[in-house]
């Protein structure tokens, strides 16, 4: 984010920076269009719904639920009428596109088929005999994995949100030992280098090796890989250039293509090798 | 800074994130006084022009360092002016407050004096047989600190800012190595939690044991901190809970003093050890 605010300072273009509800979008584009705000990149993941691609995301299970989901459909109807005189840049887009199409105008999508990357990801692991692997909910269809690509349930760990994400990655190390007793892994992967970080050091400070024993792999290529306590590999997410280009394309008033497939490259260092 | 979201969406408090230049923080007060805002929260440092105080900001060294000179004394005139209809909620303000007293209203300052802390903790350091000590320019009197606390110019070493931070520490851990070799530190203490995640990777890396040969402090007790390579001693800077209080005095309709000083503590871990 910091690169692209340095850019755009740098070609002269004043810019908000704001935090917005996922679920919520339209209220922050209605906002944003009230300050004449024409152009917006969003940093985090998007997903349109699509109950064929993206069903976990408008599960229906209880009153509650069905009403979270009418009132996110509701947002991404109220998004699609905004971007007819807006242009929203989504620089972590959760490909496939719904089988509607999704919006029809104003959204440039820019990102990654996360389930179709995960399949080819742990398969990659389990041929280089680095499995089993222990993963968490992270494109909602797992489950589905169990057990061609992951070997049990047991090791689909959830992940607690309400710490910060250092400590939430100690918690699953501590789980991860216990489950070790049971059913054994031999790596685990759950999409977030701080996730990664914490892991590893619950881990090494209770004595199991990493990667000897448990080899980890991050997500995201933070700054701090190769600082913490083992090196980290992960995977560059190429978020931050999609964002540049994003950036680029609205100063040069260049048009970018409404999909740009992007492709996630692994960083080796010390806690996994292929 | 999520911690004060959640606490104000808690209570039923809109809010906007905005980023800010703290050299022109005027502009922001009236973008923000537009959008009808009575109460904002700074959450890095602000300090107030004062030529005895802290006269590293207001020094005129050529023609353009005295441009920005001016430029930044009109802005805080101007943020003067602005506070007279608003509260700026301070909760990292550098003290001690200017001689002239400062900005008369609408400014609750929430902070520390950084040279008081910084001398106090070098010497203690010094005390603990922990010296010399490698420093970098942070409150802009370092130079009068060589020789009674910093023994030599040669170890206050600058930072590069154009890297990331982990990258500014690792190229500070080469500079450390050579300045080891004619000029020994025993400590590094540079105020910032991945400088110090950076400087230990890459002493580390080169065969210096941390803490044995070189000890390292960080500041801000990041929630990385024990997971880096070496777990990180460190200080907690209590700003997030400057920024919590602020939160909560606007909730409530509580005014708060308008000085509140607030102290470091140190958290000790294994990369240095009092």
């Amino acid at each position: 984010m910091r690169g692209v605010m340095d850019f755009l300072t740098r070609h002269g273009r004043t810019y908000q920076v704001l935090s917005y509800m996922p679920s919520h979008m339209s209220k922050s584009l209605e906002f944003l269009r009230g300050m004449r705000v024409r152009d917006v990149i969003v940093f985090g993941p998007l997903v349109e719904p699509c109950e064929i691609h993206h069903p976990s995301i408008v599960v229906r299970k209880d009153p509650e639920s069905s009403r979270n989901v009418d009132a996110f459909l509701a947002d991404w109807e109220q998004t699609a009428l905004l971007l007819q005189g807006m242009t929203l840049y989504a620089t972590d887009y959760q490909f496939p596109r719904p089988v509607s199409g999704g919006v029809q105008r104003g959204l440039i999508r820019m990102g990654i088929d996360l389930d179709d990357f995960l399949r080819r990801t742990i398969r990659k692991i389990n041929d280089a005999g680095m499995g089993p692997v222990a993963v968490t909910y992270w494109s909602g269809n797992e489950d589905q994995m169990v057990p061609e690509l992951i070997q049990s349930h047991e090791h689909i760990l959830p992940i607690n949100y309400r710490k910060n994400r250092y400590a939430a990655g100690r918690q699953l190390g501590k789980e991860l030992i216990q489950l070790q007793k049971r059913n054994p892994i031999r790596t685990a992967f759950f999409g977030n280098d701080r996730l990664a970080a914490g892991i590893i050091a619950e881990l090494v400070e209770n004595g199991v090796r990493v990667p000897e024993d448990i080899a980890v792999i991050g997500f995201g290529n933070d700054d701090a890989g190769s600082c913490f306590r083992v090196p980290l590999s992960t995977f560059d997410s190429e978020i931050p250039q999609n964002a540049l280009e994003a950036a680029k394309a609205i100063i040069e008033k260049k048009k970018l293509p409404e999909e740009t497939h992007t492709e996630y490259h692994f960083v080796q260092r010390n806690s996994f090798k292929f």
